[in-house]
């Protein structure tokens, strides 16, 4: 399996540490992304210019390659159906990668399956959605197309309808909750599975995207182990085959629900690559190419900052404070090969170790202070 | 510095594993090899066809770039020092590379600066080193070019002075020893050092070349402290920016001698990419951009095993028993993107982490008996 000619959908970061993954065996790569300048075009070994969302360039891209696989769900999943008919292997399925494009189908996908999440009601649009006033406090989300925090709207009060999408969605009863968690699940074609440790995810307040987390997460015993089980049971549930991302909320009553999935490497797994024995990366690698899937076992606690770009700055990246960080024991700064930063994109993370949980804790507000992503006017 | 032009002279393995830890900064690298499919080629940012012993191509490979290192240390030293006066940062300095290419300047340093090494005669061809037929036994060893087992030749009694190398080069007397030894030293501009754990090489019989080895050591703390000053000491004595390995001997007394050094990245610190907070490859570049050292602290006792060529084939490589080791926990294959296989060639390596030392020597056997790399007549 490790000859396999490899497609991957996407030249992001999420590429990037899948490529950099691969080096260790020698894999023979092709990423397709419509930026000529996209994070995996310097490093990859094979990298074609090309959008994702059209049937006859996806199609034309994977029909010479063995394995295709995804770093983002934004893919035109017919040309992936056309292929897999075909006799390529596409993992995850398209038939997965289909219910999980559209949040709708997912959530209808965890009611059907007597997995755990927080009620909802379908929304065609927004008049339609401003008619369940009493539904509130709840989550207007988009159907597609949401990502890195767009698509998803908190509505307080009835005047806040008007933030609503038009277009078809579901609102999703606001659960209170205590904690965000996430497990990373992955599942070879043989059947294997196995889990990430849960990790503890903390949101940014404005822009609905992960600001840091811990790993392992602050749980008892038993919500951990629900959590787990949870995550597990939903790939069984999806048959999938490579890495799910399951993010989850703890209830102040200890209740864990699911909010959402992803089925590829996941914002709450980068710190897999240094506190880990199998990073997710290559756990991914392992489970799309039918190996036996790595230890998961963790080398301590560990911590994730993302790396935004401040707001206010547009253009040429400057990453101030990166030494100070390089000073400080077991902080590993990680970028993304983007050229240019603007306002809240994702630059970058910092992975952090200490044996210690409370200097892993003053480590990353040491972190947080100390580094910044702006640009000085060209 | 992070946005400096770097160049490595050379494109193998040690040029791969650095690529591979300069992805997380998004380092600028140009690779020189000599050969068109040389292991850096498919991923480097930019890959460059050329000889590193022209002057012309080395020269002009340097001059428009920032920084240049080095993977190998055959390389044109002239060229290095005329990019040096240009002001661009070469290193290791060209001064150290020069006197490390030679075994025998690099041994009559050692005396100079009362670094412990065994006892040695410099011979200037065959002839000249049968006369000393009362030094045996003794190892001869080729000023210039010994590379990967080559260049060093055991002689026991007279008769084997027929395998004296007829070139300048030492005899060294065989000093009986109960372990190998090898540190990592790294050092930047600034004078920053550090020095990762002592490991315990175990050599082929018959090619001279690192079969397996262990980090850490088992040898006495005092063994211990012993053979991580002197390695300190050499690399302050060099005044070295860069990394330096340094390989020794550790005799039935308890003394510890310089084998020899290694100006860079080396075979016995692979291990470090999976087992220690900062691999070799990240403290390189650490070191020669001047930046503050990481942590060399290991997450736990680690073993590597280097992945030879089997003898008796040579053709396009096939890994026979990778899902053998890819089922067994903590085990990590590491493969050198070397089409062909051929007798003894290094092809690989493969890392091996276990808390529980005796698992981790099982596991070692486990690896030797399970994975060949052969090659099926094309």
């Amino acid at each position: 399996m490790l000859s396999s000619r490899i497609g991957i959908l996407g030249g992001g970061q999420l590429g990037l540490m899948l490529l950099q993954a691969a080096v260790d065996w020698n894999l023979d790569i092709h990423v397709l992304d419509p930026d000529a300048d996209a994070p995996c075009k310097k490093i990859a070994p094979h990298f074609q210019q090309g959008s994702l969302q059209d049937y006859q360039t996806v199609y034309e891209f994977g029909k010479n390659l063995d394995v295709i696989t995804i770093e983002i769900e934004k893919v035109n999943v017919e040309a992936l159906e056309a292929l897999e008919k075909e006799g390529k292997k596409v993992y995850p399925q398209p038939s997965v990668i289909r219910q999980i494009q559209d949040k709708r189908i997912q959530k209808q996908f965890y009611l059907d399956n007597q997995l755990p999440t927080a009620e909802f009601i379908l929304t065609e649009n927004r008049e339609d959605a401003a008619k369940h006033t009493t539904f509130l406090p709840a989550f207007h989300k988009l159907g597609k197309d949401g990502y890195d925090g767009r698509g998803v709207q908190r509505l307080s009060s009835e005047a806040d309808f008007e933030k609503a999408f038009d277009k078809p969605g579901l609102l999703e009863k606001a659960v209170p909750f205590e904690k965000e968690l996430a497990v990373i699940v992955a599942r070879n074609a043989s059947g294997e599975i196995t889990t990430f440790p849960t990790v503890e995810m903390v949101f940014h307040p404005e822009h609905n995207l992960v600001e840091y987390l811990f790993a392992p997460a602050e749980i008892s015993g038993s919500v951990n182990q629900k959590a787990q089980e949870i995550a597990r049971k939903t790939a069984e549930a999806f048959q999938i085959v490579g890495l799910l991302a399951v993010e989850l909320f703890l209830t102040p009553e200890g209740e864990v629900l699911i909010n959402e999935v992803a089925p590829r490497p996941h914002n709450s797994g980068h710190h897999t690559i240094r506190a880990n024995a199998t990073s997710q990366y290559e756990q991914h690698w392992r489970a799309i190419l039918n190996l036996p899937l790595g230890s998961t076992h963790a080398y301590g606690p560990s911590a994730m900052v993302n790396l935004l770009g401040e707001d206010g700055y547009e253009g040429p990246a400057v990453y101030e404070g990166m030494e100070t960080l390089l000073s400080t024991e077991e902080v590993f700064p990680f970028l993304y090969w983007k050229a240019v930063t603007k306002p809240f994109r994702k630059m970058g993370h910092i992975t952090i170790m200490d044996a210690d949980i409370h200097a892993l804790k003053d480590k990353v507000d040491f972190v947080k202070k100390n580094i910044r992503v702006i640009s000085k006017k060209p």
